[in-house]
């Protein structure tokens, strides 16, 4: 048995913490969580999990990794932490919302060679892993362009946005993940308008909720992203990459199979409300992902440093944004730099 | 050129006679119409074509063939005399709604030896050739059995409900056509039952407006049949033929090509809204076949015999219906004989 | 907490005893399996529970509820033990392939006044439930008539035909309980056709595996069912329930969300695989209803009774074909009585 | 009746003659076209029109329109002199591949008061007006962003690329022209990328095969096109109109309405093959349009105006494109003030 920690005990952390108990070869052995709750005691029920302090996790010779689902400004101290202990880490993006801290960390542990797995969960989906299957299989032909639509059902909070690094770190960073998974070279150039057309709240917290985003390759090829606070019948979350041989087309997957027709014509269900829902599938493979990377030593589909060139993008993006100019980019690129020139 | 004349300039008269004019090796010299309308003048003007008397088309050598699109009780006197005076003939379905008289002049006319097409327009429609293409070609495995749907938009009104000769003469027809066209063999078993649900002005004329009918072939493979007077949506038509490698589905065509997504979920257009913009391909193709039977001599898809032939189905699931019996049926069938039994 | 024990650790034994065991308000104490086998030993360890002889189940006054999943020629026994000792059953369908033994066992049982929940899952699936809730509610209309498809993916092996009881008791019985759970009343005439156009293996087992069925309630509505035990494309599994103001669907659900486009047109994916996998949330639905009528005494949406009606109607199916002749039908007919005629 | 002439008879030049032979209140007196052909004589015969020179039909005072669809060379010459004689005009896109001729044309044109419908047939066909109508009405809510998706079947041949102005002038000025039409407010800034990814001879004809723009409209709105010239499944014409209530998609219309399954899944056909079948309904609805506004006086859903304001846009692109930075755009912007910048 493989024994597991995980640090969160939110929507995402519960997740992760019953996928990893349900799988015949872990035993779930802690859960750290600092806010007591009813949820919190149901699910140390469920996965038989103890709750504990950080330091015990860490200093249990017997937990083999960490599963690190807690508040974003904890990432960067835990994975370091379960880097120096040599325990494997499964961290939720982002390390950090700052570039500079996700760039030292990611330095750091993989300077300590321990293995982490880094949860953009869409790598793990079926449906995305079938396309990106097709593309380098070479089933597809040659890659030319990929269009990505991901629209929330609903705005968030304020509260919400005003501690998520906004939306091109928050949301756009699993499409530029894509981007980059899917092509499977690097962004020459970035080029991102935005503004918030949908819910004043995000502009008083300073953000925006409509971007447009145009990526092209080092080799010249394109990526469209429309990334949007709202979709009027839910999340959508779709992607269409046109290859020479095929169209791959990632669809919403409704929620219901039931077609009413009627005088007004034929009408089918909203799509799975959420990521939760629509990943549930993708969020078991990524935690079988991480088991497999412990016990067998296998290359998980994103790391750490997927990660950190996916928020560079992000970065550059907000720049283009900001400047209303194209970025040059490289995986040299930096925020700092450019803000200096 | 051929010269062609139509009898009949009612809505479907006009599609033929319009078909045969646009037609680039076709004349159309005539339009027999005893009622004067406005219609009637738009129609002569837009062909070029000529009112006559019916007459004047049988004895105009130059006339190669005539389209009977008249009312159904003029059918049987135009045709036989169309097959004494050598015009091939392009007959709307049914030729009588008298079986004995179907039967009689199926007969004479195949004496004469005169090509008859008949207005089983839906064999010439692409969707259902590619159907039986498949099945033909072995490509779709051998056919097991066929689920066919023919609801109309709204039920007819009682004046027309009352010509009719029934629903299963006037609606059923075609589907019966169609599986017999599909199976290439003949129908062992009829079984049907039929009530009025939806109109009860039907009920007052005597007829049904749903009715499930059972064909089992000679060789034992088997139809379904839903006919309806109504569907809530519209124009309802489509098959399903299941073989042993493939299904085949002919499908509704949508109306609009515009999808519509709200907080309920994704919205549709209703289908093309009934037969003649459904089947406007089909009755195009239809008339060229008639030029070309004409021109070259092919044979038709649908002949009189194939018109005799669905309509004695029609004839059987009646009796069905009205006794509560499968029919053992075959070509010898005939309804005097069973109510003789 | 509600102690429970599962008779049967099959395939569908499995499904039940593991939502059973994740239920927050379920122990489940006891798995009663006459094979061991590896699985046993994962699904004991998985759900926590002891292996057991059938007597320290029905023992043991700690115990409110069993779940029959083990093999058909089991059920009637058990079903009558539990009764006597009062515990509360959730019963996998049928009761018995000899009629007349699922009616004794139905009066038996129903006279202990024991609670029991017959296994037509297909009552708890969401998108059913949502065409039944439509019709109930009048939103639909009136419901005029019913067409349903079920087609399994591939024939099964001689052995499991052998023990079935054949097509219309094994296969069709969960449609026949659909339509009178749709129709909200008694069917008055049966008509049934059936052949083996697939696999000759089912013919040497005395089986069919194509049937077409026509059923017509007492008020005159209709239902036409299409069984068979493949589909080219795998599960088929439709409804489409025809009513005054619309047409409710339920649809087959696609395995994948992929859709792939070429020069040969749009590919979508095969549909979910096989009942354990479409119908996992009816699954589930069905064992918190079960516990739910432990714990509150609710009515289960399918009894004992449901069960023995809907297998009323498949003899009634069975003697159809076999005498080729529409059968009156009512809750007193009987197969044996119309033996006799 | 209405007499008119044609100018051009080739593809769309046969398909505007035809339909305005069609139209009951019309007469088609002429075509002019310098190419003898069997397809001239023969659609000569189906119009019932005259060949003949220019001159004959701007001198002809019965002529109260010309349709001009003649080699895009010509079509700066042919408006002015039918705005000298008086005569309507619809004018098929582009009026010159050269920006100032057309700003000249343009202001010409309109001085002399004479009505020119432009042939952006898109705003006629009947999908798009309805997503218009709903934006235009408030059902919608409030539209906030477009994507567009045009790719031709295939690449088209170098010597039509050489002629076509390039991909942005030919091809993406009907979606600029849609992103006004919807937007129904001016743009503010053009970002476009674009390269040669999938025929080398149109590299070497100097031009590009794939492209993605951004356009921000002066409220601050989004469109983001793709134009390219190929997919792999045919003609894609696509648009979604993402608005506060509703999401608006113009979808592709299948050629035919036949779904074949097999083991691979579900197969669908191939979209409508390119816009003379895609939009068989929309240069019908144009010409009517064009004849009403003779007619009546109705003004026309696409000026040439709007032609110059697209090709405006067009313009900016490629200026975007090829200096990789964005434009700030305006109705007062001209590509050569700004080579001059």
């Amino acid at each position: 048995m493989i024994e597991l920690a995980v640090f969160g005990a939110g929507r995402i952390g519960q997740v992760h913490a019953l996928n990893a108990a349900a799988h015949p070869s872990v035993h779930l052995k802690y859960i750290v969580e600092p806010v007591a709750s009813d949820h919190l005691d149901r699910l140390a029920m469920q996965t038989g999990a103890m709750l504990c302090e950080p330091e015990t996790v860490f200093t249990d010779p017997a937990i083999k990794g960490v599963i690190i689902a807690s508040s974003t400004d904890t990432h960067a101290a835990l994975l370091l932490r379960a880097a120096q202990t040599g325990k494997a880490v499964f961290c939720e993006k982002p390390v950090s919302l700052d570039f500079s801290t996700v760039e030292d960390v990611t330095n750091e542990v993989e300077k300590t060679g321990v293995a982490c797995l880094l949860g953009f969960q869409r790598r793990y989906d079926p449906d995305f892993r079938l396309v990106r299957e097709r593309i380098v299989s070479g089933q597809a032909g040659e890659l030319e362009h990929i269009v990505m639509h991901t629209r929330d059902p609903s705005p968030p909070p304020r509260n919400y946005i005003e501690r998520s690094g906004g939306m091109f770190r928050d949301q756009a960073i699993h499409d530029f993940d894509m981007a980059r998974y899917l092509l499977g070279e690097e962004i020459a150039t970035v080029y991102a308008v935005g503004n918030c057309l949908i819910d004043q709240e995000i502009a008083a917290a300073g953000d925006i909720d409509t971007a447009m985003i145009t990526l092209t390759s080092v080799s010249g090829r394109f990526v469209q992203m429309v990334n949007c606070r709202r979709a009027p019948f839910g999340y959508d979350q779709r992607l269409e990459a046109l290859c020479s041989r095929e169209v791959l087309y990632v669809e919403n997957r409704p929620q219901r199979g039931v077609m009413i027709a009627d005088a007004q014509g034929f009408h089918s269900s909203t799509p799975m409300n959420y990521f939760i829902e629509r990943f549930t599938g993708a969020y078991r493979a990524e935690m079988h992902a991480f088991i497999d990377m412990i016990a067998t030593g296998s290359t998980p589909l994103a790391t750490i440093r997927d990660g950190l060139e996916a928020q560079r993008l992000a970065e550059a993006a907000i720049v283009s944004m900001n400047t209303g100019k194209p970025i040059q980019f490289s995986t040299d690129w930096h925020p700092d730099a450019e803000e200096r020139r």
